[in-house]
Parts: C-alpha cells; sequence; structure tokens
C-alpha cells in the first residue's frame, strides 16, 4: 500500500512539475497528497522565511510543523558573512527549532569541498569570518582577511608583496573591504599552476531603497576578469549543493523541495538539481515574472507551485 | 595621375587586407608603396614604441620621419592614469616630436564624449587624475577621485551616504583606490534614471614577473555587475575612436594605419574602423598567436602585414 501511494505521490510530483500552479487553485486534498510527496525541504531564508530581522507571517510555524512531521529541513543560502552557528543563533532567536545540522551556507560548503577533496595547504580569502570560522572548523590554515589598505604608491605595494608559497586555494566571497590590492593578490595567487579558485555565490547586488549594496559576484567578477580563470560556484544554482546532499545526508532529489523567492537563484537550483521547486512571492520575483513569455531565462525558471507566502502552507501540516 | 596612383594604392591596401602577410616577404618598392598607402597612423604605446621607460630600437626614427613625412600621427593608448599633456611630456623626454594633439587617450575620450553631447552636470569618478584634469579641461565638474576606505562598518557607510544629486554621469577607468565603497556609490548613481555609463577601457590585466595588476577591465566588470548595466566604452578595439577621428580630425579610415602588439584591441580597432593594420611582435602577441586556426579570436584578428619590431620599417621611410 505504502509502495503503491508513493507511486501516486510521484505521478503527483510529475504533474506540477515546471507548470507554474498556483497553490490557491488546488484542493486540501491535492494540497497535503503535495506536502506529502517531498520528505526533505530545503528553503532559502531572506525573503522567504524572513526579511532582515523580522519573520513573514507564519513562517516559524510552517518550518517547525514540517521538522515536527518528519521532514528533512536545511536553510540553504548564498549569505557567506556568517558562520552556520550563527545562522543558528539567529534563527532559534526567531523560533525556528534548528541546530547546526539544518543549516547550509555557502561558507560551509566551501570549506567542505576543501576538506574532501584532502586539501592540506594554506587558503587566501577575499571575504569574512564567516568564512575563515568554516575554514577553522576544518582545520584549513587562511590568509587575507580583514582590511589590507593600499598605503604608499601601487608601485610600493606590488614591490612589498611576497606571495606566500602555501597558498594553495583562493575563496571569493562577500566582503567589504574589498579592494584592489586584495584583487591583485587573489588574480597573483591564481596565476601559480594549480591553485584552486572558489567563488561562494554570484549574487550580483542587494537593492536598498537609495543605494545599491553590490552581491559578491561583482567580487567575484572582478577577480574572474584579471585572474581570466573561472572559479567553482559553491552557491545557488550550482549543483554542488546536490552533492553535499546526497553524499552527506542521503537525500533523494525526487522528493525533495526547494523553497525560494528568486527564479535565477533558488529556482534554478531545485531546476538543477531535480528538485520539486515552490516560489513564495515574498521576496524578489512574482508569479508575473515567470510568465513573461518574452524573457528565456524566466521561461526556464517556471517553478512547479507558487503562493503568495509561505504561511499559506499552514492549514496543511 | 595621381588619381590613378591612389587607386592602385586602394588596390595595394586590399590585396593585404586580413592577409598576415609578413613584412619580410615584401620588396622595398612594395614595402613603400604600402607605406604610400596611408596618410594616418596610429599607434599603440607600450609594446610597440617603448616597454615602460626605454624605447624600443628605432622606434623614435620610424615614427619621427613618419611625422617628417607628413603623416598624421596619433598615440592612442588604453591608459587612463594619464592626461594628454602627461603623456607628451614622457613622449618628448624619449625622443618623440609630438605634441598633446598627437595624443588620443581614453581619459581625453571621455571628456570629449560628454562635452560632445552638451553634458552639463557632475561626473561620479571611479579613476585617477588622469580622468579628472580631462574632465577640469573641458569644464566639467567631478567627485570620487582619490582614497574613499570604509570607515567603521558597512552599515554605517550605507547610512553615511548622500547621495550627490547633481551627478549624472560614472565614469570607469584605472584606480588603484577602488573598493567596495567606490563600488557601492557608482552602482548607487547607477541605478538613477539617466545616469550615463562610461568605461574608459576594458583590458584585463597586467602580467608582472611574480604578480598581475588588474587591468581596468577588472574594475569594470565588477561595477558592471552591481549596476546590472553594460557601459559605452572608449578605448580600443571600440570603434568609439573612430569616431572622433573622423569628427575632429577628418581621417580618412581606408588611408589610416593602425599599428599595435595586441591582437584583441589594437588589430582588431583597427578592423572595427576600417583602417589597414600592422602587428609588431615586441609587445603581447605574435604572429605564431593569429595563425592558431583553433582559436575563433585570433582567426578575426588576423592583421594585414605584421613584422618583428617598428624599427624594421625605418629603412624605408
Amino acid at each position: 500500500m505504502q509502495n503503491c501511494s508513493r507511486f501516486s505521490y510521484r505521478l503527483l510530483s510529475t504533474m506540477y512539475k515546471n507548470s507554474g500552479t498556483s497553490l490557491a487553485t488546488l484542493s486540501a486534498t491535492e494540497i497535503k497528497e503535495w506536502i506529502n510527496s517531498f520528505d526533505t525541504v530545503l528553503t532559502d531564508c531572506d525573503g522567504v522565511i524572513w526579511v532582515d530581522n523580522d519573520t513573514l507571517p507564519h513562517a516559524t510555524e510552517v518550518i517547525n510543523k514540517f521538522i515536527e512531521n518528519g521532514k528533512k529541513m536545511f536553510f540553504v543560502t548564498n549569505n557567506s558573512t556568517k558562520t552556520r552557528p550563527e545562522f543558528v543563533t539567529k534563527a532559534v532567536k526567531m523560533g525556528f527549532n534548528v541546530d547546526v545540522d539544518n543549516i547550509i551556507s555557502t561558507a560551509y560548503l566551501a570549506a567542505q569541498y576543501l576538506k574532501n577533496i584532502g586539501f592540506t595547504k594554506k587558503v587566501y580569502v577575499v571575504g569574512s569570518t564567516g568564512i575563515t570560522r568554516e575554514l577553522d572548523a576544518v582545520g584549513i590554515p587562511h590568509t587575507g582577511v580583514g582590511p589590507d589598505v593600499l598605503e604608499g604608491t601601487l608601485a610600493d605595494a606590488v614591490k612589498n608583496f611576497t606571495p606566500d608559497p602555501e597558498v594553495g586555494a583562493v575563496i571569493v566571497g562577500f566582503d567589504e573591504h574589498f579592494n584592489f590590492i586584495k584583487m591583485m593578490k587573489a588574480a597573483s595567487y591564481l596565476d601559480k599552476p594549480g591553485v584552486i579558485f572558489i567563488g561562494t555565490n554570484t549574487d550580483e547586488r542587494f537593492p536598498m531603497p537609495d543605494c545599491v549594496i553590490p552581491g559578491t559576484g561583482s567580487i567575484v567578477n572582478a577577480v574572474t576578469t584579471c585572474a581570466e580563470r573561472q572559479p567553482t560556484v559553491m552557491g545557488k544554482p550550482n549543483k554542488h549543493i546536490c552533492d553535499i546532499l546526497e553524499k552527506e545526508y542521503k537525500v533523494d532529489p525526487s522528493r525533495t523541495l526547494m523553497i525560494g523567492d528568486r527564479l535565477n537563484t533558488d529556482i534554478m537550483l531545485g531546476k538543477n538539481c531535480g528538485f520539486q521547486t515552490l516560489l513564495v512571492e515574498t521576496g524578489i520575483h512574482k508569479a508575473a515574472d515567470f510568465a513573461k513569455s518574452d524573457d528565456a531565462t524566466a521561461v526556464e525558471c517556471v517553478p512547479d507551485v507558487y503562493t503568495s507566502k509561505l504561511g499559506d502552507l499552514l492549514p496543511y501540516l
């Protein structure tokens, strides 16, 4: 009976695949059957469960209900400025019943990636302590974090730069101290044969009311240009997350739901990994964005299901 | 008779067009006829007439002979860190008989571009005094040049940033003080409707023995990513230089020779503008580079003629 039921869930998830179905058009029974069609839930954070330091309506209850009902739960974030314990502190304070094993961050992925390939050298980090603490946790030494301001002329800086021969990888993440000197050092290390190049993520920017905050993608593209090399990118929509989930957590992609507010990162990750997908309209993108028939990327990123907010699922859990 | 002779020169220049002909395979008569087929000479500087502060063999004599023989001569450089008078000082010190009208730099082109469109607002400059002095010369106000280091937290910097409402353009050039704060300000200005976006050039990098110096292209790509806009690029291989030459100096493209050491900037500029082209092998690229049949860009950039060094022309002038 259970196998038969599993079979119908698979059909169900196939039925919604890439269909852009509105949750509001489904019956309570259909929604419950859909919820039963996945065992693992990945969710983006900002714009899905919270915005800055405010939780979104009923998002806490939905996430906690998923966990109570036995779903494997992962918060998946491209933000490289916090360690997993720092994410847990924030989430727990907001009422989410999660611990460090429920968090997948790009800083964690970068450290795991190097650990898994048996990396034994030092990392030059363009980024924050979010990255260096994850490297510390797996015993990988690093250099470069923090301010590194140009003193005197550029010619002096070039003359005074003695590359550390121990450096065997460069990780580029979000770094508010990013500058010309760090770019020069990163490109110089990346010019040596065999040096590994990791980018945490490629988010372009964070728009604010009167200001545009550059995203990690801007820093990665600067380094990529002068290094004349492409990095291995850890973050969404890269399939790399799926490899870690399958290897470390034995997750079945077809019975996994990816929830997000961005088509080109969250929903694209789901598609790249063979997950089911749910778009919530509390962040960057709305249903109207994937419905644009003249935008090839938007059409590529149609989610299986969409709804106005994550809290809409609460009555069915 | 003169018309008839002009006609044969045109045939001659057409004959060598994109042929990658070695100067060494031509007779003295053929070389002299080829030299007579152009009235205007554009030359790249670094790697063609000098390397850093050393002139290349006989380059000074060749350039001065061209000028004596009545050719219009232009030094065309993507370097945005010097004004035209500063280039003249360097060139004259090295023995070149040039003045400010013989220099076309990207900083000059950017200032001319804004002047020609009747720009009356202020420019936010990511770059050096090479740019701001050219803006001063055409009476365009500017802001942003020099160090702008992050003090305190990024949140403070965002809170303290009051965009200047007079800014109507952003110029991005080479800036050794480039950092996250400048990138944030540039992207924020570029988010306002109607703000003009100019990149001086897109050179990726300058390799040194133990170090890679990022080029302007790295800075431009960083800003382009977070601004989510493409700039108007002044430098080689952009056709923009040709527009200025035709408009301000009445140059005939078919009777113009572009000399350079880089296929993807110098020779490509020649092709984009309908100039004749000469590759000299004293800088970045050699004949072997355009002969690579498996490299689409290389094949696109086959010069008309190539020779080992500019000084090879001296016996024919």
